[in-house]
């Protein structure tokens, strides 16, 4: 069982969808909402070991769609370059903030990079 | 089956390793390398049916893989958006074209944009 929580909360996030409803729940309420096996078990009424199981299968697949198409470590990479990009283009923003012509575009510049450094 | 060669390249490329390596090997042949069923066919030993069921399987995996993801479709707008920010860049570059410091800012800018245009 994964304990890193931000890697799997990512790939759930890409590709939680291609998962089963039981597989999606359980481990939503693991690793989302941080709840023990054991009170995953008492709450669907299965054994301890019967929701570790379906969880660690969970996460075997997710690792496994990530492996086969490399998104999320692509997603990853783009942010960063996309926060690159967002920190020139507010240096440009600061050397012409005498210039209302370049201060728009400049600002329109870091206003469209920014939405995107948000957006998955 | 489907006609939108762009779109099934796009899915492909993004989720293409998802699919078996029979599944992979006939929907390149028809899609990417233009070849005919029968050619298909004859080349694999199967029938043109078989042949034609294997694409259009993998072609409904594809478009629910998308479907539930929605990775190729974000991508596309993100491309947009990053275009419409080179865009600016390269005004941005224009204007100041005279300024040794922002001209090399803007350039760098400008290539950040490029390159993640250009990669998936």
């Amino acid at each position: 069982m994964s304990n890193n929580t931000f890697q799997m909360t990512m790939l759930f996030d890409f590709f939680g969808d291609l998962l089963t409803d039981k597989q999606r729940e359980y481990f939503d309420l693991y690793h989302n909402e941080d709840l023990s096996l054991s009170e995953i078990a008492e709450m669907a009424g299965i054994s301890r070991q019967g929701v570790y199981d379906i969880i660690s299968r969970s996460e075997k697949l997710l690792e496994e769609f990530e492996a086969k198409t490399g998104v999320v470590q692509r997603w990853l990479e783009t942010r960063q370059e996309l926060e690159q990009a967002e920190t020139l283009a507010r240096k440009l923003q600061q050397l012409f903030c005498n210039n209302p012509q370049s201060t728009k575009l400049a600002q329109e510049l870091v206003e469209t990079l920014v939405k995107l450094s948000e957006t998955k």
